[in-house]
C-alpha cells in the first residue's frame, strides 16, 4: 500500500543481497558423492558407509552417531512447530482485525531468521576463534563447506555433539527465530509491519547470535570460572527475546485504549482455540527443543530431560490455574495457558541436571511467578498482548537461577549471566528499535491501529465467515 | 466466582501436597552425573557410553537399545499431542457457549494426569509386587530413584521394554489422562468445572492405574491361563474412557433441550475444522500410542503395527461414510471423523498381532458399528455431545474381541478382560461421581448451562471475532 | 441427500470389493511369530534379534537398519499429517460455506488413496517386474506376504532401502494421496461430492501408480540412458497432481461468479489462520517427504536434506512476500503462504543434491514464479481457489529443471520427464473426469453452488458460533 521503492530496496538488500554477498554457491563444492551403487549386499553397503565415517572396526561408535543425528533433524522439525505454535497463541489472544498481520510476520520470521542463520547468523553464533572482539562479538560469513569428509561424520563433533555439520546448523537455525517470534507477540496489534520486518531480521541475525555465543559460543559466559550454566536457553533463547520485547514494548507504548482514565480496560483474544492449538503445539515442540539440546540420543539423559520437561509444565499449568482461581476469582483459560508455558520456560535451563521433583517444584513457582508478572505489567502500563515478557523474561530469570537451586550451577555466575544477557538484550534492542523509529516509524498510525493491521496494512481481513 | 476457598483448599491437596507428600526431592539423588567430557575421541565417547550400560563387547546391543529408547520418547510426545486433538474434536463437536470450558478441562487433564502419574499412578500401574490385594490392587507412592545404574540401561527392561526407567515412565504418563479426557468428551457442555476436577484427577490417579494393572502390572488378567491380550488398550485405556464416560453421563443426565417431547433436537457442532484437526491430529498421534506400544525400534513389528493402524482407520472412515449415507441420506462429515477414530480403537487392541487385511476388515466393521451406537445411545436418551462412548466404548469392546478372531487370541479371556475392565471402570466412576453429587454436586444450574460455561464458569467468552 | 442406490453400490464397489477380491485375509499367514521370551538377557534378545535378520556377526549393520526403518515409519506419520496440511489450507483459502465438504474429501481422499493403495497401488507403482506393458504399465494385485523373513530385514531392500517391507508400503501409501489432494483444491466449491470420490480413487489407485512405476518403479524414464532424476517428487507427485488439477478446472469451469463482465472478482478465503496451519503443517511434513526419501538414515543426505528443503522454503516466502508487495502493492499473505510452498516444491527434486545455496536461489525463484503463475492462471480465467496448479505444477517443473542447473542432473532427460509425467497426467485426468461428467455429471448445480455445499451436499453447515 504505502511501502516506497526505496523501502522495499533496503528490505530487498538486507536478506536478499547478504547471502549473495556472502554466499558460496556452488554446488559442485558442496553436493554430496552419489549414492553407493545399490547391488551390493546390506553388510558390505554398511561397512561402506562406515569407512566413510572413520574405519570399519568403529562400526557400533557410527551407529549411535547415526541414530543421534536422526534425532537431531527430528528434533529440529519438532522445534520448527514452535513456530506454528506461537503464530496461533498470538493470534488467539489478540483482536481478530491483526490476525493476517500476525500470521505475516510469523512467517517472516522463520523464514528470515533462517536465511539469515545460514548468511551469517550460524558462524557468528559459534566463531570458533573468530572473534572481533575476543570472547564478546566474532561475526563471521555464511555457511559454507559443511559437507564432505569431517563434516558428515563424527569427524565433526565427535559423541557428545553427535550430529554433522548440517544437523548442527538446522538445529541451531530453527532455535534462532524464536527470540524475534516473543518480540512479536509482545509488539502485536500496533507495530509497523515493515519496521518490524527490519527489526526482527536485525534482531536474530545480530542480536542474538552475539548474546548467544558468549555461552554455547564459548564465549565469555562460558569462560567464567565457573561457567554460566544454561541447558537449552531459559536465559540466551527465552531470557533474551524477553527482554528485547521489553525495550520494543517501552518504545512503542500501550495500545490505544488500554490504560484509560478509568483503569485497565482488558483487550480479550479473538480465538481460545487457536490460543489453545499454540500452547499445545509448543509443549509438543519443546520436546525437541530441550530434548535434541542433549546433543545426541543417550538414553539416560534423554529420558530425564523429557520427564522434566513434561512435569514442570504440568506443574506451572496447575499452580497458575489455582493462582488465577484465587487472584482473579476464576479459573482462567489463557493463565493456565501460559502457565503451561511458564513451566516449560522455568525448566529449560536445568531439565538435563535437576530432578523430577525439583522440576515440578520449578515448574510450579514458573506458574505463580507468570501470573504475577503478567498483573505486575500490566499495573505499570506496559502492554504486552500476550504475557511474552512474563513468560518469556520473568520466567526465563527464575529458571536460570534455579539451576543455581536445584541443579547444582554457580548462583552469583547465573546471575551474572541473567544480567548479561537480558541487558544486552533491552540495550540492543533499544537502540535497533528507537533507530527505526527515528528513521520511519515503528507505530502504524491510530486510525490504521483502530481498523486493524488486516486490512491497513495488508488489504486482507482474516475472517470472511458467512 | 463462586469457589470458595474450602473447594480451593480441597484441590490443592489432591494436586499439590499428594506429590510434597510422597515425593522425594532430592537432587543429588537423581541428579544425572556430569556428562563425560568432549575432549576425549569419538569412540573413546562412545565406549564410555556403553560401559556405563553394562560393558563395551555389548555395544551393538547397545546401539538397539538407544534407537528403541529414542523411539519411546518421541513416541511419548506423539500421544501427548493427541491431547490437542480430543481438545480440539471436543471444541468442535459442541456449542462455542461451552469451548473455554473445554479446552481449560483438556489443559487440567493432561496436567494432573502427568502430576499424578508421577506421585502415585507409575508404581501403582505397575506395582512389581508390591501389591495389597494380590494381582488386584497395588497402591504405591511417588516415582524415584528412577535414574542411576541399571535405571538408565538396558537393565531395566531389557530389549523387549527396551527404554531407561525415564522412558518407560514418561510414555506410560502420556498415556495415563486419555482416560479421562475421553469422559470429558461425553460430560461436555453441562458439567461442573470443580467436580469434573476431582472426579478426573481420581479417574487418573486411581481408577486408570489399578485397572491398568490388572494387565500392564501383570494382574490377574495376565495371570489367567490364556492371558488377555491387549498390545495398546482397546480396553485398558479405551474401554476404560468409555465405560467410565458411560458412568457419568447416567448420573449427568443429558443437555437441556436435547430430547424433547417431539423427539431428539441434535445441538450442532460449532465448528467442524477444529473437529477435523482433532481426529487427524489423533490419526497422527495414534502412531506413537500403537507404534510405541511395541516397546523397542524391533523393524519387523513397527512396520507392521504402523500399517495395521493407518489401514484400519482408512476402513473405518470408509465404512462410516457408506453407513452414514444409507442410514443418515447423507455423507456425514462427523461421522466419517468418528469412523476414522473408531477404525483405530478397533485396531489398537490386535495391532501387532494381525495381518493388513484383517486390520482393514476390523476397522471396517468399527465403522459400521460406532454409527449404529451412536445412533442407539441417542435413541436411549444417553447424551454423549461427542461420540466418546461408541468410539472408544462400543468399539473397545469389538477390538478386543477381535484379537480373538483375527490375532490367535483366547476369546473367553478376551471376554473376561472386558467385563472386568469394563466393570470396574463403570462402578468405580458411578461410586466416584455420584459422591461428588451428593457432596458438591456435578452439574451447572439451568441458567448457566443456558449462558454457556464460558462466560458462567471462566467469565470469559471463546470467540471475539470482529 | 440424493444419492441413488446405485452410486452408493458403485462406490462401495470401488472401495469395498476391490480389496476384498484381491485381497488376502489369511491371518496365519501374515501374523508375526510371537515376540522372544522376556526372561532372556537383553544381549541373547539382541542375538536372536540379529539372527532373524541374518546372523549374528552383522550386529553392527542390524543397527543401522534398525535407525533407518524407525525414520522411515516417523517419516510416514510427518508426510500423514501433510493431509490435515492440505485440509486446513484448502479450507481457509476457500468460502465458509464449502468448508464441511472441503474436509469430508480429505478424510475420503487419505482413506481411499490408503486402502487403494494397499489393494493395488502398491504393487502397480513397483511392479517388480510384472509389467502389462514393459517399463509402461504394470497392474498387479494387493499387498501380500510382506511380513517374515527377508521382509522383516535387510534383505528386502539392503541399507539403500533400509525398511522393511511394511515399512515401504505405508511409507509410500502416505505419498500416494497427495496427487488427489492436490486436485480436491484445485476443484474446490463446485465439486460434485460423488463425482469427486469416484475420480480421486481411480486417480490415486491408477493414474498416480502408473506414473510412479516409470520411475520409481524402474520403468521408462529410469531406463533411459541418462535416467530422469526427481529426489522426493517435483514431478512425479507434485507435478502430477498440479497437472490433474489443470484438466479437471478445465473441464469444470471456473466458480460462478468469478470472472466476470468486470473482470476477475477475488473470492477471498474465509480463514487465513486455517490457512496458515496448513501451510506449517505442510512446512513440517515435508521434512519427511523429503526427509523420509533418503530411504535411510544415512547422517549426511539426512542433514543435508532437512537443510535444502527449510532454506528454500524460506527463501521461496521472501522472495513471494516482496514480489506481492510489488505486483499487488500490498504484503499478501496468501502469497507468503503459497510462496513458503512453492519454495518447497521447487526443491523437493533435487534436495539430496543441490547445495544450500543453490537450494536457496531455487527456492527463491519458484517464490517468485509462484506468484506469476497465480495471477497467470487467474488471466486466463482457469480457477483455482487456492493456487494449487501453481504451486505443485508450475513449481515442480522448475524444481525438477533445476536439478539440472544445480545438481548435475541430464536437462534433456529431466524435461523429458516433465513432458512425459505432466502430460500424462492430463490426458489421464482429463478423459476421466470427462467420463464422470458424461455419465454422472461433476458439478453441481448452480443453486446448490450459491448455497454452499456443506448445507446442499451434507446438510451441516460447518459453523454454528454464537
Amino acid at each position: 500500500m504505502r511501502y516506497t521503492f526505496n523501502l522495499k530496496t533496503l528490505l530487498l538488500a538486507t536478506c536478499l543481497v547478504v547471502p549473495l554477498l556472502f554466499g558460496n554457491v556452488n554446488a559442485q563444492d558442496e553436493a554430496p558423492e552419489a549414492a553407493p551403487a545399490a547391488e551390493e549386499s546390506p553388510v558390505q553397503e554398511y561397512l561402506d558407509l562406515v569407512e566413510a565415517s572413520g574405519g570399519a572396526d568403529l562400526a557400533p561408535a557410527f551407529d549411535f552417531f547415526t541414530v543421534s543425528m536422526l534425532w537431531t533433524v527430528i528434533a529440529a522439525a519438532m522445534v520448527f512447530i514452535m513456530h506454528l505454535g506461537f503464530a496461533t497463541l498470538e493470534a488467539g489472544l489478540t483482536q481478530s482485525k491483526n490476525t493476517v498481520n500476525i500470521l505475516f510476520k510469523n512467517v517472516w520470521i522463520i523464514s528470515i531468521g533462517l536465511l539469515t542463520y545460514a548468511a551469517m547468523g550460524f558462524n557468528t553464533h559459534y566463531p570458533c576463534g573468530s572473534w572481533q572482539i575476543e570472547n564478546w562479538i566474532g561475526f563471521n560469513g555464511p555457511i559454507s563447506g559443511l559437507t564432505g569428509g569431517e563434516n558428515d561424520t563424527w569427524g565433526y563433533g565427535g559423541l557428545s555433539l553427535a550430529m554433522t555439520a548440517y544437523g548442527d546448523f538446522i538445529f541451531q537455525a530453527m532455535f534462532a527465530a524464536t527470540a524475534a517470534t516473543i518480540v512479536s507477540g509482545a509488539v502485536a496489534e500496533r507495530v509497523k509491519l515493515s519496521s518490524f520486518m527490519i527489526f526482527s531480521t536485525i534482531l536474530v541475525a545480530v542480536g542474538y547470535t552475539v548474546a548467544g555465543s558468549w555461552h554455547w559460543g564459548e564465549g565469555w559466559l562460558y569462560q567464567m570460572e565457573n561457567p554460566f550454566y544454561d541447558f537449552a536457553g531459559s536465559t540466551v533463547v527465552h531470557g533474551f527475546g524477553g527482554a528485547a520485547a521489553l525495550a520494543c514494548v517501552m518504545i512503542l507504548g500501550p495500545r490505544k485504549g488500554k490504560y484509560t482514565k478509568d483503569g485497565i480496560k482488558p483487550i480479550v483474544g479473538h480465538s481460545m482455540p487457536l490460543a489453545a492449538i499454540g500452547v499445545f503445539l509448543l509443549f509438543f515442540g519443546w520436546f525437541g527443543f530441550n530434548g535434541g539440546s542433549v546433543l545426541s540420543a543417550n538414553p539416560g539423559p534423554l529420558g530425564l530431560v523429557f520427564t522434566t520437561t513434561a512435569l514442570a509444565a504440568a506443574a506451572g499449568a496447575v499452580t497458575s490455574i489455582f493462582t488465577s482461581m484465587i487472584v482473579l476469582k476464576k479459573p482462567d483459560l489463557s493463565m493456565a495457558l501460559n502457565g503451561l508455558l511458564a513451566g516449560l520456560v522455568s525448566v529449560t535451563a536445568g531439565a538435563d541436571s535437576v530432578s523430577p521433583w525439583a522440576a515440578v517444584i520449578m515448574g510450579a513457582i514458573g506458574g505463580i511467578i507468570v501470573v504475577g508478572s503478567i498483573l505486575f505489567f500490566d499495573k505499570i502500563k506496559i502492554d504486552d498482548p500476550v504475557g511474552a515478557i512474563s513468560v518469556h523474561g520473568t520466567c526465563g530469570i527464575w529458571g536460570t537461577l534455579a539451576v543455581a537451586i536445584f541443579g547444582g550451577a554457580n548462583f552469583m555466575s547465573q546471575l551474572i549471566g541473567v544480567i548479561g544477557v537480558y541487558l544486552f538484550a533491552f540495550i540492543f534492542s533499544f537502540a535497533v528499535f528507537f533507530l527505526i523509529k527515528l528513521v520511519m516509524g515503528v507505530r502504524v498510525s491510530e486510525e490504521e491501529e483502530a481498523e486493524g493491521l488486516d486490512v491497513a496494512e495488508h488489504g486482507c481481513p482474516a475472517y470472511h465467515i458467512q
